[in-house]
């Protein structure tokens, strides 16, 4: 059977590149072409050592393929997407530009007007345990930032069954590369060893996406998030303590009623694991697992619950390809098998 | 002028080869005297290579002392302190046994009775920016926990104003050697190294600390904290992310009150800094500060303190000689003037 | 087709781990068992937590297998696969048991009398860029230690071709993993992060591998290796530098001939590269490729030859299934397509 | 007694910054005055948050002051020393302007023209162990570069002795922070953690001056070095193993006698320290010692001598104040007394 051709907009950040890595051994696609802007011209494999022999030259512009995913930066990725979009060729978006559905937001979180708001309406918001059916059915899927991924599959369950108050804080300790591959001294080795700092006091990006999907799943429910993102030393790996006060405050049945209202939200999804002792990102190192822990802090009854990705691949590139094989109809795990690289 | 002599009791974990450097550069004491259980009869600089000149062996038995630091584990601790308090030694205790006011929380958090009931109430809890006078007349200091420390640090301010409401959250993240220096799977390298994880999510030991300090601020405050810590690959260092809800739902001038408040509350101390942008723990790594940093999240104003300290210094050793200072009649910063290593 | 049955002796280790991993996604056989001493009785995926699904309990005793892994420590290796061998079953050895073949270097080097002499002349040293043929028809395959990998496909085609003097000298840098699961002081995190050490300065037990196999490339060639192993603070990863004295002083033909002579010995291997710029380990993590760059010192003349591998992959677990893919007559790569996980 | 005054030109460098750190606890001088090109205008504490109180603002050009030390980039350096040395100031230059004595080698090492080549003559190498009286007399002492000070504190005991052969290898392993603030990707978190490298293969600008120091040590001498540089994940230290050929093939006295001709030669040298067992570099973090490990391969014969120093210290800033403290006739210690920070 013909491979389904697919191609990388900008594949030299760390998400397109986490692409190719993973497209590579995808059963069903074949990666025709990768673009990119400072290195166009070079051989994909000389610019990533570790793609070895994967045959490709970084082109200007994309080739012919019948789904593209883009990760350029925000407002470039829209104007990146419209052309493609007219033409009827499938998208995954990486960037956040289809993410948020009121345009508006766009100038005031992201300072620029949307280039194309009429699309922001039929983007599906690409996170499968909550849009499956409807991703199935789009052409352009926006693929949720890494943190708005942690915080969300945390989250979820206890928001849409209305026992949490809009309470809610999210406090999330990242990789280094979820700040990607442009040089910055906080991501200067020598600076961000051996170091932990908070960052975006004053609202990060990613937090209207995180208040846009938790009022979705709940009609009528306001969530007042506070969400504070912090960089710990290590590549890879988010990991989100999300703190809820219990509407009412008390969750009726308390721990192990929480941990099955969980397990059943989450039976069946082949990447989302509720676990029984509190995760460790290096547990979805590589992977495109996530971890989820519900529990309940028994003096307080403040709910707490911690969730493990990895930024790079659920984060990322793992959801994306997660996306695209719900979008073709492969399945869901198709070149996601591969388990977590540990220790 | 005649040197006062120190010793220390368990100079084998980190925090007593800590007090070991530390005190190898005071001006105004001398070091004469280590114990050490399973290193006895060694000496100290071959067992820890980096004291290089320190000329000391390792004993099973403290020498005669004017002042002992003792950084045996809990329980331990207490017994080896009792007989030195009877025989009018100044001690300084690393651990938690006198910290506590109450005995029997002894049982229930630590898991034994309590040797020395009586001495609870004559021990000093030795945060010096809060107990400073009584410090300066005690002869028994329980240096706070390396959480508490950074905890109470962000938290007495706002508290002691009455700003809080009871509901607060401490999100800490500590390095790998406030765990310690016995050998354990979660703190073995490959373990440990790319990796963030929760821990003591049933209630950690250092939480009835912070909250009996935190009802001592403010008579009739009854606090509800939610203490959650979190280990990150690097060796030092604690950044606490402290959530506080205003009481009544809104703070008062915003943030710019809110700097000038802890601004107000930590003048002319020697060393915690309010600081005005977020701190990190790189910035304190090696020294005595206590970075703060108070704001407020502008949608849903809760009030954020961030503290950061190093775990071994302002979180142990070093607070433990700024309350010898204090109890000696020293400058506080007597051998603390070191600034942080850095990068 | 169904599926060869394979197994693995002490999963518990971290090559026995990673051999879990990767035979998971393995295409042509099924674990089927596992065993362990301390964790017997318990699921595989609980204490591993990264191996999520993998559905199998952890066993005292290794069940009906086509092929088995062992992955004990030396001694207990060999008495291991002795009954095994006598009942034909095949064995990729992880150990060194079977690696030497004087029997006389066990008692010298590992300290023990080899309880099985006369297996040493018929168990093929499992380098499959020396041995391929000699592994397709072996019953028991010794595989290599992770230090001689990398040493041996640094300097086998330098030996082989005659051009190099006895004078060699191998620096190896490891990450921490290859030290083991096994707790001790100088893999404990605090002591092994930000820190670079050499050790076994008096002879690592890797040394005699390392000669025997450079003798076996070259009748009459007597080399005197140097061999230096260091551990630097990441988990997984060796970089060898390898210093060769040419013979007769001085390489004719200088760095392109020497790049022409290592891409023609490696042509046609699926995992070895020759590179033309310095490779690092980060580009070989999680994989199965050994990258290798042989260069010249422009005014001494002395050959530097690099090497990089991930040591948990190529340099025990990778290897171990490259070789029972020969010994079963199963693609090479089979099972160990995926590309490296970067960055 | 008035404190001497001291500057620093272009203190936004690590080696500045460092510089500042350590001057910051010098007894005798004071910190008076720094420049910087990017941040001139700003707080020193503003833009280095570590240095706490440290009340200075980086200004365009230096003040007036008794002695400066010049932490530019070469060539930099030199056109900013040269109007300094005419006017009679004391000069420790940190870059590499002054270390070659010559001058036809920084076009070719470092590819300028010596703007100054008549100070060539006049600048003393600043590496107190074997130029103690003539720094004492200097105007202008050239700073050893990290690399060399590792390396010919690990080599001049037996080069001088004249029992090495001209077949000297250097293999030495540095943190990152010894490639400077300036952004790279090399230098970039994500690229750098988890992984080692080899770098300037073809000849890194340090060897020039290896070699001429080595010559130094013994008239007649022709060194052959090979000196390879690697970066290790970590921030500071440098490790050095270096290889040398007995002359004659073999070592009279083997070991032992080594260990004593290394500890006669540095018999009361303030920081260099010849250790009996391998040294770390985690055991002079923060510190200006060298620690120094020789020894003899068993089977080989083969000299190895392993250096560790922290490359910012004794590497850079801390042999800076060294130097200036005997060009000053100050205790050679002061201001260098902290002992390293471990863990």
């Amino acid at each position: 059977m013909a491979k389904v051709k697919v191609g990388i907009i900008n594949v030299t950040g760390y998400a397109g590149v986490e692409l190719a890595r993973l497209l590579h051994g995808h059963p069903q696609v074949k990666l025709v072409s990768v673009t990119g802007r400072s290195a166009a011209g070079q051989k994909l494999a000389k610019v990533f050592p570790h793609l070895v022999d994967l045959d490709l030259n970084i082109e200007a512009d994309l080739g012919d393929v019948d789904l593209a995913f883009c990760a350029m930066p925000h407002k470039a990725s829209a104007e990146a997407i419209l052309p493609l979009a007219e033409r009827g060729v499938k998208v995954v978006d990486i960037s956040a530009d289809f993410r948020l559905k009121d345009a508006a937001k766009y100038p005031q979180w992201y300072d620029f007007q949307h280039p194309g708001p009429h699309l922001l309406s039929k983007a599906v918001y690409g996170l499968p345990e909550i849009y499956r059916d409807e991703i199935a059915k789009a052409n352009l899927v926006a693929n949720p930032g890494c943190y708005p991924t942690g915080a969300l599959l945390a989250l979820a369950p206890i928001v849409k069954a209305g026992l949490a108050s809009p309470d809610i804080i999210v406090d999330s300790k990242s990789g280094v590369s979820g700040a990607g591959r442009t040089l910055t001294l906080s991501t200067h080795f020598a600076e961000a060893v051996d170091n932990v700092r908070a960052y975006s006091l004053e609202g990060h990006r990613h937090l209207p996406e995180i208040v846009q999907e938790l009022e979705g799943l709940k009609p009528g429910f306001k969530p007042m998030v506070t969400f504070l993102p912090h960089v710990v030393p290590m590549a890879r790996g988010i990991l989100s303590s999300c703190y809820v006060q219990p509407d009412g405050g008390k969750l009726a049945g308390g721990k192990a009623k929480l941990q099955s209202l969980y397990c059943d939200f989450y039976k069946g999804e082949p990447f989302v694991r509720v676990v029984d002792s509190p995760p460790e990102t290096k547990h979805t190192w590589g992977s495109n697992f996530c971890l989820v822990y519900p529990t309940v802090e028994p003096r307080t009854g403040k709910v707490i619950v911690i969730s493990c990705i990895d930024n790079m691949v659920k984060g990322a590139a793992g959801q994306a390809i997660q996306n695209m094989n719900i979008m073709l109809g492969f399945p869901e795990t198709a070149g996601l098998e591969a388990l977590p690289v540990y220790p």
